[in-house]
Order: structure tokens, then sequence, then C-alpha cells
């Protein structure tokens, strides 16, 4: 095989056994992943990652990252950051990408580049309450990569395909998840 | 009223005004949010925003905003940011709290701080294709605000639930929305 020439970055093997050793350990598969959120004024906030669980203890990002979000000016805000529904055009993109690098070293394919334009359609009479019947969330998102690979349009199709397959954020976005929203 | 007196640093009047313009010019009111996103190596890549498009034209942040997406070491990776499903949180926990600051504004409630803790439990089993009956994305998520207002423990959470019922992030993680996924 020529799969051994093949270098894109990710430690398939690491995946593989880990796939391996979490087959008799589902309670170590259990992931917990935090962030803290706090208001800076008006619709200005920022939020912070570090800390997360999983593999049975407690684990740590190397650093701790702070992002801010804010609403434009266009909305009489001060834009001193990305919107929040931008934040998950952020999550779609970056999580399929890193699953074309995954399997691409899974398929023994060389990676040179891979490049993406995610772009999310809403109509803002959803949020501002104007109609009861337009939702608040995008209605829809498309993802368009560019890719430079050592394969056929086909092949490259397939790698995509398994990306989305797997993708942790292509799922939440494209299937309803349970979220609780308490007061403390 | 004592609204007048109440200062959230969010300019409710704007919102109103843009409402009551948007009923007669639903076409200003579709929006384009966008985000293109570069590999970098192995899980690593880099997303960028700036440009977006509303109210009938091109619009731009002031600035052009970046963010790293990686696993963390744990998953072989070389954790050189937050993981794809954590930005999802980010833009959660912001899209509320900007609610909750918009909606205080309108209530004459004045915001002292406000602060959440998000947190989103996930079997990667799922995406490690282990086990079909898993998803890959998140099973659960909970949002816990801890806010300090000028107002009863009733009246916060009906901030929070207001918050919540106009919130763009929320509906998309809750709904299912459309993605297409395209190779060009």
């Amino acid at each position: 095989m020529a799969v051994s020439s093949v270098n894109n970055g990710v430690n398939v093997q690491a995946l593989l056994d880990a796939r391996e050793a979490l087959k008799g350990a589902p309670e170590a598969a259990k992931f917990n992943w935090r962030a803290s959120c706090k208001w800076q004024n008006g619709t200005h906030s920022t939020t912070s990652i570090q800390g997360f669980h999983g593999l049975g203890q407690e684990q740590s990002h190397k650093t701790e990252t702070s992002f801010s979000a804010d609403h434009p000016e266009i909305f009489a805000s001060e834009d001193q950051g990305v919107t929040p529904v931008e934040f998950m055009l952020v999550g779609l993109a970056s999580c399929l990408t890193a699953g074309v690098a995954a399997v691409a070293q899974n398929r023994g394919i060389q990676l040179r580049s891979v490049e993406s334009q995610v772009e999310g359609s809403m109509d803002i009479r959803g949020i501002l309450g104007i109609d009861s019947d337009v939702r608040n969330g995008y209605d829809d998102i498309k993802i368009t990569f560019n890719i430079d690979a050592d394969a056929s349009k086909k092949d490259i199709e397939a790698l995509v395909a398994q990306s989305q397959k797997r993708s942790a954020v292509y799922d939440c976005i494209t299937n309803p998840t349970n979220v609780t929203v308490v007061v403390a």
C-alpha cells in the first residue's frame, strides 16, 4: 500500500486504537464539553473555554481561549465580535474540515489544500418577532469545498461524504438536540 | 415608567424601529452570514469571518476575525484551538446572553451581571463509528444562568425564557436545519 507515504498530519492509528479501546469502555467515551460566558455590555459577551471531561477524567486544553461575540453596527450594536450565529458556521466548517483530513489519511489520500466557504441564510423577521411563521435560526446552510488532493473528483467527493457522516456539528445542526436552560 | 433610567447598553428603540421598517420590507430582512475555512494541518483549521449580506446590500464587520479549531491532545492532535463542537457552545451562550440584555432593556430591568455555564454531553462512540445507534453530536446541552439584576427571580426567569424564544442559535440547535455540502 502507498498509504504509509501519505501525511496529512492526522494520527489515524491513534484514532483506530482509541476506537478499539473504547469498544470495551463505553464510560470513557462519555465526553462533556464546556464554556463559560460573561455578559460585557449591550449585546457583547465573552465566552471562555479550557476544561472538559473525557476518557473518565477531567481534561484541559493547553490554554484557555476567549471569544467575543456581539451584534454588528447595523443592529445598533458595537460589533465587538462576530455574531453568535457565525460561531455555528465556524463549528460546522472546522468539523467537516478535520473530518476530511482524518478520512483522507485513513484512505491514503494526500491532501494539498482544503478550503471551504460556508454561508447560512436567515430571515431576521424571525428574531425580531415580526412573523411567527419565520423561524429564528438559519433556514438553510450551504458549505462548498475546494480540495486539492492526489485523488479523483469521485474519491474527493467520497471523502467529504464520509466526513459529513461522522461530523458532530453537522449532526447537531441537521438534527434536533435537546437544550435545557436553567436560571440558578 | 422607570424604564428610561435603565441602561444595559442595548439600543432597543433602534431594534423596535427596525422591526417596524422590516415589516414593510421583507427582502431587507434576508441575511446571509458567511465564513471561510482553510485547512492547516492534521485536524487544525482556521476560519475567517468578515463580510455578510443584509438590509439589501453587502455589509462588513469592522474587522476580520479568525478562529483556530483543532482536536485536543488526547485525540492525538495538537490542540491548536478549541474543538468544533465547543464553537457551538460559544454561539449558544452568546446568543442567549445578548437576548437577555436586549429583553431586559425592553422591560426596564437593569442588569448588573449575567454569567452562564454551558455544557454539552457527547458519546464519542458516535464519531468514532463504534456504535451506529450513538449519534455523532451532542446528546444533551444544558446552560445555567446566574443573573444579578434589579428584578425578582420570576422576572429574571421570564427574561431568559423570552431570550430563548427569540434565539437564533437555540432554534438551530433544537430544531433541524438543512445543510447542503458541495464539492466544487
